[in-house]
């Protein structure tokens, strides 16, 4: 592997996992541990150990995806990655693969499918608010995928541009508007997912998928419990993320 | 998108959502809707209807991963797509990257993360059996990855041949005697992953871990809960899929 | 502890854990390790050991009321135990309480309830159809709580007849039209139970609630996971129940 | 039912559902809501409105068990009434139960457990902590069960007192040994219940239980979801307790 150049984005990590984002550039940077002069990185390899003015071990590392997604997501009723990855162990969504993303919001799950279907596929994510699509388009940079990304400040209730996709996504309040949009966009055997918080919307998603080309229609939480693992310690976390949403897959026939 | 040639796989989709995996070809093919001629979908475009001898419709559409790999996979205990899936939410794999897999099996995993790391990535995946060598590798046939996913009929336990790997998974009895080697092989920021069914070979794992260069070790398990959505009568299933395995992540630093 | 007399309840367990519900009476008793005579159990003190023709061992018990319910209760769908429970986790009944019970069932809630608010409680339950009345009364006998459980083929929906009750369980399609007559039975601070399959009459009892003298609504679903341990394989089991119903919990204020 | 007489205990409801467990007498009482003089409470009948200085309103009730139980326990890792009622839904303990309780702590599961054998049933619960054998016999005096709760100052490890009894429950650091006395202790057909935050002591539990008479041995745990309920907004609650505890059960033959 390659040295950081200057400018280059570095995840370093303390010596108690936390973790931070940042620059390999001619700059002072304050953690917990100490200063840290980020030019110490210039030139530095991934997996090389660099020190504050403590003396303090930061490993110096390349960020993944999730590294960038974990810096940018906030709320737990969000989609997590958690949810997002069921997307992929339920469709056949990889490289190359076209997606629509119906309500970008931060942009977290465009990020995240964007990664998988680069440097082929595509992700055309749709959005209302215009403070939205500039945190998201901000976001999508910040992770180098907007040649993959494309954010549109448009209504995917109103009407989805694109054709022959293999995956819709819709996080917005009324799912049940895009259904038909959704079933024009997709090619025969694309799948649409549709996440909820609430099971009322999923309701109406069924109702509106009944008089649609849509089978295989199914409907999932997802819940991921954390294990704590002690030498004669070991058990399930105390508290757990219950719920963020339901998500229900359908395929367009 | 064009039509399919004979000889393709093609997936038959009858209208109560039974799913068969065939090939377009001069042949009968017996459903419980009766015998479908499978030359129809010579030519047929996907999403067309084709019909049995009892005049029962079928839809033929190209078939994904996920359904190659549904039509693999057989016991619940292991590995399920929606565990496979938490691989993509906690790591940054994607495509291009070079993943070592330990324990091949029929080698769904492999060819779960074949297909999202191709074209440019690759899957080495070690299987000491023989007989499980050669069904992984007709899997592997069957679902068109075998560029992208290598078995190597080896131990990993006894040492990994590749280096600068992005992410080891480990799915073997004694997983504790595959870290050192994934130590070596791994890339600094590299993961890994180890799923085990037990408690007991996750506790081993962290022992070994501790004398080893990893951090950001943690534990989970993945629950799946399915949804029926009706009118009237919109409920959680009876039954559910409780536990399939623990799902050790580390980073190499 | 006394012998058992000659027609008394006896619990047999075989040498896997197979449990019988027999009686103490001259009478031979086909099981899957051979015939058992139970004419041994009568004057045999709990905890002696029987043997079937095959010389098989059998302990005897005084059954327990869960021992009773086990064998009554029948599909999974239904409140099990683990939710039954659940009310004396969140209302203070026990010895004494006088309770209503609405949708009587095979009586299984009945019998639970009534086996804990004996002596001096009671446990009225009501119910339409007759043949439920009949199959709940042989239930109630079976378990000899008929001084304390009283079966009534009354509509809960059209009125309750007792006044000051601590607790009014519903069981029932339209639960919701119970809720005026338990705001009239309750004395304040009872409390009122409503089990629910499916989401929808959970709302419907909401809004219900929402124009009556209620408090501290709640709504709760209880999971219970079991898990295999074994020398070096403890693990989850594979399947668990994953929904019987929604407790809804309300407090007449 | 007969009004508060001076000094009784008074469970105070205020508007927004907030609970304060309180005495009938001359005192002016502190709330969120405005200072209450409790001597209002002398005399109500039970569902009465009382009001503070500023007018807010607050319903008197007669305290029960489980509201007791609310104000007296306080960390999340110990066994909750959820879990205390799968004693319920597992055994047949009720009115006239002898239970011996192992680890007494702050006296929650010995007042349950009182509370549902009184009045002829008994609790011996046994606890080596001087400080926790005062707090427990406090809380005991204050939820009125001094009758049928007996806190005993001794380690249950070096033996029971008790014969005959109904259920042993173990919630201590070394459950395994105690299992020699349980089964002494135990009347045939009786229970044992172990509580155990992690899983190694469970393990060591079934190692301990396979030398002794017992039969019927699982392990299971309690998961409680709570689920909003609204209008148009119906979802499990965002953050839930994951983990309490491993409950083992064990029936002496």
């Amino acid at each position: 592997m390659s040295g950081f150049v200057e400018g280059e984005r570095v995840l370093l990590i303390d010596e108690q996992g936390g973790k931070y984002l940042v620059r390999a550039e001619p700059r002072k940077f304050n953690t917990r541990f100490g200063v840290v002069d980020l030019s110490q990185a210039i030139g530095a390899q991934p997996g090389t150990v660099i020190h504050s003015h403590l003396g303090k071990p930061f490993v110096v590392l390349r960020p993944s995806v999730v590294d960038y997604i974990q810096k940018i997501r906030r709320v737990p009723q969000v989609l997590l990655p958690k949810d997002a990855a069921q997307i992929l162990a339920n469709t056949g969504v990889g490289p190359g693969s076209v997606v629509v993303d119906g309500g970008t919001g931060s942009g977290c799950l465009a990020i995240f499918l964007g990664h998988l279907v680069r440097p082929t596929g595509h992700v055309y994510s749709y959005e209302i608010r215009e403070d939205f699509v500039e945190l998201a388009r901000r976001n999508i940079r910040f992770t180098g995928l907007e040649d993959v990304v494309t954010v549109k400040q448009q209504d995917i209730c109103q009407g989805i541009d694109e054709r022959d996709v293999d995956l819709v996504t819709l996080d917005i309040p009324k799912p049940e508007d895009a259904i038909p949009h959704a079933e024009n966009a997709l090619k025969p055997g694309g799948h649409l997912f549709v996440f909820s918080p609430c099971i009322e919307p999923v309701k109406r998603v069924y109702e509106a998928l009944s008089s649609h080309r849509f089978k295989e229609i199914f409907t999932i939480e997802c819940l991921v419990r954390e294990i704590e693992v002690k030498p004669n310690a070991t058990r399930p976390k105390t508290r757990m993320i219950a719920h963020t949403g339901y998500m229900t897959f359908a395929r367009r026939i």
